[in-house]
């Protein structure tokens, strides 16, 4: 039909309207549930110096750089530009903007479209939604703080209301140091934290094989999964692991964890739906404490839905200054693809509009009058739309019927004359008459 | 401080929370408008086909092309992709790919960002946020929807408040017409809308010069003088062109104009909030019936905040099929920016939160009840911080105040053991205590 191929490109995902409003919602649930915390918005480019993303982590093969199509005309502003990956670095950059005009701790949330040159494949997109926020300390930040993180993912993921769920906590100075204790080499330390990173999908026999190829001892493995097996409520296994070391990054752990549990209680948020699990690690080398996983208990598939992690340094390569952060991300298109297609959400309708005013006849006055009832129940809050094309009556039922609007409004000559509309119910084909 | 340059990229804006808070509620206000008149959300991607953007009329100088940093892995999957630079191409590729499923008239809105990679200049951004609606209609679409528009438009600029407006219209096919009925070479009619499309700009002196100098006569000049002059209310108007010319493609214009005048008239729509100009001809050829400006009364230096029209051709080029149309953008960017520039919104203050919750003293009993208190107003629907940092209690009134949080509730050893705290109202500075 047409020489163009008018397919998204690979990686670039499009929401149709029945979607869209789910995903519209959900951001509007997160970002409520982030300002009633106390989280300000802000919005920074999509695009930021190469050199500022290469210089915070950006994998060059995944970066996209823009280049004008055609770019003669010697205007160089244009380059050394690319798209951000995360709402981590433009964070770090704005916060070096504005060191000296900000309230520490300072508090915000950032919810757009990043982008990564990955590899295409199925629930990964180049083009991806993320809501994060963060809280940047100015040289020190209450424990506390990171409690109150665990507390807004928890509140918005009670608000989305998509089944039952746990954040699960660890602090991975308890697994430096826990290691450290057992008298594993320094340099495999980082090596082990990646195998017990790995435990759920790997299981336990293939995750000792590879503990052994780590020099790993069959004392110190069984120590290690001796120390995997504590489990129960925050207070129980607190305590355990209080008397299991004397290494003090692992006491210091212990501490932090126990700030972050305390301040839990004290918020009475829920006990079912958190708890401290000695496996989690998140793999990045930047999380220096408190690491946050989630998980939908009825869809272990989907792996963790919102992760994060507290870090000791957000952005001194740009400030010189020292700024400890705790954040959270939530990866929203992956997540609400994940859902959609399990469905666990069950999209509403595609129109958002509560009525369909519908001219029965094609004069004028019929016309004139539906559009006259149409902006009156506008006025009165509701969505509403009016049919103007010349078709036969049963395909303007159609297009509400299509577009799932729950309620028509009919208005004829017989309804100019007599002063009196037929409201028909969609869904139970009920018709009622109202007088305007 | 630093080796790297942490400013914005060049044509590239931020948002600071007291700014983004605006921008955030006006693209609820938009999108509110937008829904209460039946137009669905639909999110396609940042990126398009390289072809199908200059398909559709993209300037090779402005488009942004994306490429990986490093590429040598042999995935060319990455390559042949631009950013976009406005909704309409985006939109007529998405009815090309779904047009069997769609429901016609398709009424849809789309907000969210385009780039253009244009010379750096004060008040053009390389990337800017537009809020576009369109009405596409299959084979025809009754020009009572050009009303509708109109109808959105004024309905937004009332509900975000920003002073006097006008909608101004006009039908290019009047201009045609008028300009074939005074004998002007067919030629020649295109230079000769676009010297009145500039009038206000240039001057009657001016257009006169121009118009001279595409040898239109003195009495086709006096004529064109004429028929600009023409003002007074739609139905006045409408009455003395109707007489004006008989040229058919005149009468053509003078007809869809007075359906749209009908349309407005039926639905209510204030008076003094549009109005015909026949001075009024956006540039763009892709315009073929009803034009549309808005401007604010008090700021005419905005220039138009509000434009578009109707358009014979959405998608040919990729559907193969007649689809026309009727739309409107508002350039969000451009006019939040100048909105705030000139004074005429007031951003309100940076955070969400309405209370501030600050425990007085530095012990875990304090900290854990302002924890438990923040809790529970939280629950009560407020927005509410609390200030964990051991600070000197003056400090964390200072958080409040440059943050502009209006209350704080003061925790304390007295107040733990009283059962009341205090609340500081932070602009009158009025301190009462309340029982918890």
């Amino acid at each position: 039909m047409s020489k163009f191929n008018v397919s998204c490109p690979s990686g670039f995902l499009e929401f149709s309207p029945r979607h869209e409003r789910v995903r519209q919602q959900w951001i509007k649930v997160i970002s409520e549930s982030f300002e009633s915390f106390g989280f300000m918005p802000i919005s920074t480019p999509l695009v930021e110096r190469e050199e500022n993303l290469l210089g915070k982590g950006g994998n060059p093969k995944e970066m996209y750089v823009l280049k004008r199509l055609l770019d003669d005309d010697g205007d160089d502003s244009h380059s050394g530009n690319a798209l951000r990956f995360d709402h981590t670095v433009p964070l770090a950059l704005y916060v070096a903007r504005h060191f000296s005009d900000l309230t520490f701790p300072f508090k915000r949330y950032a919810i757009g479209p990043n982008f990564r040159g990955e590899r295409a494949q199925k629930g990964r997109y180049r083009q991806f939604d993320q809501c994060d926020i963060d809280v940047i300390g100015n040289e020190s930040l209450d424990f506390a703080n990171d409690g109150l993180v665990a507390a807004v993912v928890i509140n918005i993921f009670q608000n989305l209301n998509i089944g039952d769920f746990v954040v699960r906590m660890n602090n991975r100075k308890i697994l430096q140091g826990f290691f450290a204790g057992l008298g594993i080499d320094s340099h495999h330390i980082k090596p082990v934290i990646d195998v017990i990173d790995d435990l759920e999908k790997i299981g336990a026999g293939k995750a000792k094989e590879q503990l052994e190829q780590l020099s790993v001892s069959h004392e110190q493995i069984a120590a290690i999964f001796l120390f995997l097996a504590i489990t129960g409520t925050p207070e129980v296994m607190l305590e355990q692991l209080s008397a299991l070391s004397d290494n003090e990054v692992f006491q210091q752990g212990v501490d932090e964890l126990t700030q972050v549990m305390n301040a839990l209680a004290a918020m009475g948020v829920q006990q079912d739906l958190y708890k401290i699990d000695l496996a989690i690690a998140r793999g990045l080398d930047y999380y220096t404490g408190t690491v946050y996983e989630t998980n939908l208990l009825e869809y272990p598939g989907l792996g963790s839905i919102c992760s994060g992690g507290r870090y000791e340094d957000l952005a001194a390569v740009f400030t010189g200054k020292n700024l400890p952060g705790v954040g959270i991300s939530i990866g929203l298109s992956r997540l609400l693809s994940q859902v959609l297609d399990a469905g666990i959400v069950k999209p509403d309708r595609s129109s958002p509009s509560e009525i369909l005013v519908i001219p029965a006849d094609e004069t004028p006055e019929v016309k004139a009058k539906a559009l006259e009832v149409a902006s009156k129940l506008r006025k009165d809050g509701k969505s509403v739309e009016i049919y103007l094309e010349k078709k036969k009556l049963s395909k303007k039922f159609d297009y509400a019927q299509k577009l799932g609007i729950p309620e028509c409004v009919i208005i004829g000559e017989n309804e100019l004359k007599s002063g009196v509309v037929t409201v028909k119910n969609m869904e139970s084909g009920e018709q009622r008459e109202v007088s305007w």
